[in-house]
């Protein structure tokens, strides 16, 4: 690990310990309910790891081998590790390496470097780490100094893990994120279905429009008492409207009678209709916008969702989000933190915007961008005019939980880094720099997530 | 204010004092005209800057509170400059915090720092200097090295103040720009009784296409002879079409019988007719590209244009100039200069266009790119296919008149970190830096903007 | 030149003189199959480098001033020299003067600093070294380490001169490329006249769209059996798509009787066909994507192709190629390298798709990018996503020979930057560095191309 000096240096070591403000991610909760150790280290860090197994198979590694999990098969999760060590090098340059590297020697305190030659001896050692009681969930969750964790949860969870959580004698803050796009989006496989057990979940009558918002309320509100502050939602081509009439529409969906098109103006309707509801009930708006899902469609049928092959697309944040932010843009109290994966829009698009509109924050540079020079770019980008305090400060998005450490570190490092260069080009002092970096690195996230301190 | 030294310190000394040329801007030509002194400290620096306010309007300061004039409101000045010094830490890392520190200590001598418990001792001693002879535009005009100032007017402007200026024995050099988009552009509000207003100033029969012709070229040439060099153009989605019949167009338009895509089109058309009339008079064409302008329609509907809520959005020079570019491209004498929001065509589009067409022009870093990073980013996406004589200089394109020499200042440290870096890597020596850095600093825009010397 | 210091001084040597290995270019063949001395200092260095006469043609000097081909023109070689002599500032800052500079010193070996005045001295420096046994094709080739050189040749060519090389007793290595883009795409002038010459050639019957296919299939053999291993495409808009009845189409536009839209899906078909013949034959396929070729009409009109009026549009690599990617994107064995002059694709799609897709590699920096910021850029942008081993080395694509060791430095010397930087912020170490140097000059390029030790 690199020994940051000088005025990065003591920018970084400000801030390298502040508690962990995770309002954002991907774990489970199950982990913090059960408490279970975690299985074997091909199946914490290989195999669910879709950064890990895509570079892996981008230089020819079958999934199979990987034992990226397909019916009726399994791997040797010896064999599994074996294979990624062999293939450490891939990394190279890339902030899995960087990761990984973190969570071997700080996380897990593996002094043996990885490689081919080391391949069994670091997996007995994680392997041996992983059986003792302080590598267990919970035990984990406080040693990382975790403040706050939001998992993500479909609309239609029930929540028992986040309700054992909270009625268990240990303190750890893990909190849903209500994640409907399955309800709201006409596209998912399932919508039709999912609305019907939506209504059987709230006991609305979802055969009108207006029972199927009140359904959506419901589970807003059951999220809400559970914890959660934020919704989440996901999008491909940003597209916003307001309909005059999204009864009709309704029945024609319910009908299997719409269109493609309609689809996707039910889906930019509702994304209103959640806006609002925000203004009403106070839960942050979370987009995350312009990545294609699935792009191989044969690793799709074999293996399912999120292996490797969501590809960005560019986007138009600024016609997308118009019907939206031009009827609730400017209420109070509304909240609404972008997430972007076309970098091209941070100068263009997100801080005029965000520099503009009362309701916005950019939310931190995201999954491929989450990286060193992403950072770099991201700061580069967007402070000149969206200052820092449009910014929603940092996510670790991740479902790797036990890298949520080395990701934070990540950042900070950025921080100190970004703000060491502002100090050096005289653009603040280093007491203002002393006020910014605590806040990107912690208050931001706290702040624009509604999480109190 | 940071202390450039060594190669950049070298430079910068070289070229900080040298005079100002300012081709492109929004001050008003009054003030030099009538030379009164200017108004309280808000009213200077706080309600007109749509980049200060706009940054306190997205932290959720009313416009209001802020003075930003609305029918049959006031606010107190010395409450809105309270308000603004209460939020001052918003501006941290953005070019507005560098402008306006400069302003008040370099140009209003000013060493109090500001801050919330300073504002009205800030606020008083600002009131006494804008009291002081020395600080009346015209003194403040000599003071700051201006060796050319030009306005940006309306085409139907009767020029009064410039004609003011030129008569009076004060030798400041005040010239207009020929902005012609509300009597070319069917999407203008009041574009009919523009061009009414257009037949009546200049004696032109304006109800045939060939007069309305007529009338745009004795405009220019009113123009012309008042001073100016170039004229400009805002285009939100760039199209240049060239019509086989316009004058069936233009007469569709005057009955109101034109679909909305027929008054780009007419536009698009315009803007070839516009190119072509540069090409007879020699006056320079500036395309301002891609702003989407008064995106909250509620902020829009109270407080009218240029209310922080124009963003940028992605643009296409390539196609969207090309009936343009093959129809007076390769005119001897012809000038165009592009500005762009959309900085990904720097490098994309801008620059290989600049280093083929003989016509074109790359103009600095508009608005949001104004900035320290903008111009590290704007010279190293353009200079290594335009070369640095395909450049048009710098423009501060600013309505806030105190700020003019902060900016060139900024834009001047930039050019000699550039430069700096070209010598570090031995892209070229001192030598040449030497004759970059003043070319860069005004001999560009005097040059592109045929200003004499 | 600038010498390179410290880490990326060592870099640099460890580096610097490995052989060339030159996998995709636009030599001509002739010359090393003839071995003739080159013609004069303007006809090598000026003439033919649309690089070079694009930049002057932007400040205003004529084409037919440069001696660029026009029917029934010449033009003084001296004199042309002479303008560009002249003109020797405008390139402060593009790598043409830094390429440019290194040939005149390093390659020929002429101390005389090139300007005006020293025009016709420096001009006949290199008319005498043309002169000289050692700056023949062969002894340059050998001079300048070159392993490979593969040149870019029309499907239809006889490839005599390869032969001609292959069968002399030098033991140059310099193998053919396979583009076909004249018989492939129904927008080509020619089109149907080269698909009846392809049958001709061939034997085939080109009546039925089977014949066709049989008659690429044959010319592709024919170009792997003189030692082609890769093909190459440009193609504008990126559009790929597997037609269900191409047979009917080919028909069509046989007949003459296709729309525009049914030629562009025509030749996105056949980039699928040439991706599964790539599967059969093992020839790397390589697309060069978003040029827009010949955009100034009348220049097109008097001069011809590639006259500097090329330039870059932005392109959806992602939607593009998901037709290809999704019927032979898994397949084992096929490998297929894509260019962009778009440089926001590099960290939204090309990087994600190479870092997913077994068959993708991403090319080096082309054209306008190539070039030390452009190269600074790329590494900035791709790394992190893609890693190392998913890029393709590097390409010097130059028909100007002389150039080929400056092109080659300046990649290394940024190559070495890049690492320097690398292990700077601790990303890894020296011994990594070490590694990564060599692959990226030399042995990415050898095994991207299958080019062998």
């Amino acid at each position: 690990m690199h020994q940051l000096t000088g005025t990065a240096g003591a920018l970084y070591e400000a801030i390298r310990d502040l508690p962990i403000v995770s309002p954002h991610g991907h774990c489970e909760p199950r982990w913090f309910a059960e408490d279970a150790p975690f299985p074997d280290p091909a199946a914490l860090l290989v195999v669910p790891d879709h950064y890990v197994f895509r570079m892996l198979y981008s230089q020819g590694v079958s999934l199979e081998a990987l034992g990226v999990p397909e019916p009726g098969r399994g791997a040797d999760p010896r064999a599994v590790f074996r294979l990624f060590a062999q293939n450490w090098h891939l990394f190279l340059g890339t902030p899995s390496r960087f990761w990984m590297a973190y969570v071997l020697r700080q996380t897990l305190g593996i002094e043996t470097p990885l490689s081919a030659e080391t391949a069994d001896a670091v997996y007995d050692q994680i392997a041996a780490r992983l059986a003792e009681p302080g590598f267990r969930p919970r035990a984990l969750f406080d040693r990382f100094g975790i403040e706050v964790l939001a998992t993500t949860d479909a609309a239609l969870d029930d929540l028992a893990h986040h309700a054992a959580v909270s009625e268990s004698d240990w303190p750890g803050r893990v909190i849903p994120t209500f994640r409907p796009d399955a309800v709201l989006d006409p596209s998912h496989e399932s919508f039709l279905s999912n609305i019907d057990e939506l209504g059987r979940s709230t006991g609305e009558d979802v055969a009108t429009f207006a029972g199927y918002l009140a359904a959506l309320r419901a589970r807003r509100g059951f999220f809400k008492a559970r914890g959660a502050t934020a919704t989440d939602h996901a999008i491909e081509v940003i597209e916003t409207v307001w309909l005059d009439d999204p009864e009709a529409l309704y029945q024609k969906l319910r009908c299997g009678e719409a269109a493609e098109g309609e689809g996707r103006a039910f889906y930019g309707h509702m994304l209103i209709e959640m806006a609002q509801m925000s203004v009403e009930d106070g839960l942050v708006m979370q987009i995350h916008g312009g990545s294609r899902r699935n792009t191989n469609a044969d690793v799709f049928a074999r293996f399912g969702r999120d292996k490797g092959a969501d590809i960005p697309i560019a986007v138009d944040w600024v016609r997308g989000l118009d019907a939206l932010l031009n009827r609730v843009g400017n209420a109070p109290g509304f909240g609404l933190i972008l997430f972007t994966l076309d970098e091209t829009t941070y100068a263009r698009e997100l801080a005029p915007m965000a520099g503009h509109w009362p309701c916005l924050r950019i939310g931190p540079p995201w999954w491929f961008h989450d990286s060193a020079a992403g950072i770099a770019r991201y700061f580069d980008q967007v402070v000149e005019t969206a200052g820092y305090w449009n910014l929603a400060g940092f996510n670790d998005d991740t479902r790797a939980f036990l890298s949520i450490p080395a990701r934070h570190d990540l950042w900070r490092r950025g921080v100190a880094l970004h703000l060491e260069a502002q100090v050096g080009r005289g653009f603040f002092d280093m007491r203002d720099a002393e006020i910014v970096a605590p806040l990107l690195a912690v208050d931001l996230a706290r702040d624009a997530y509604r999480l109190g301190a």
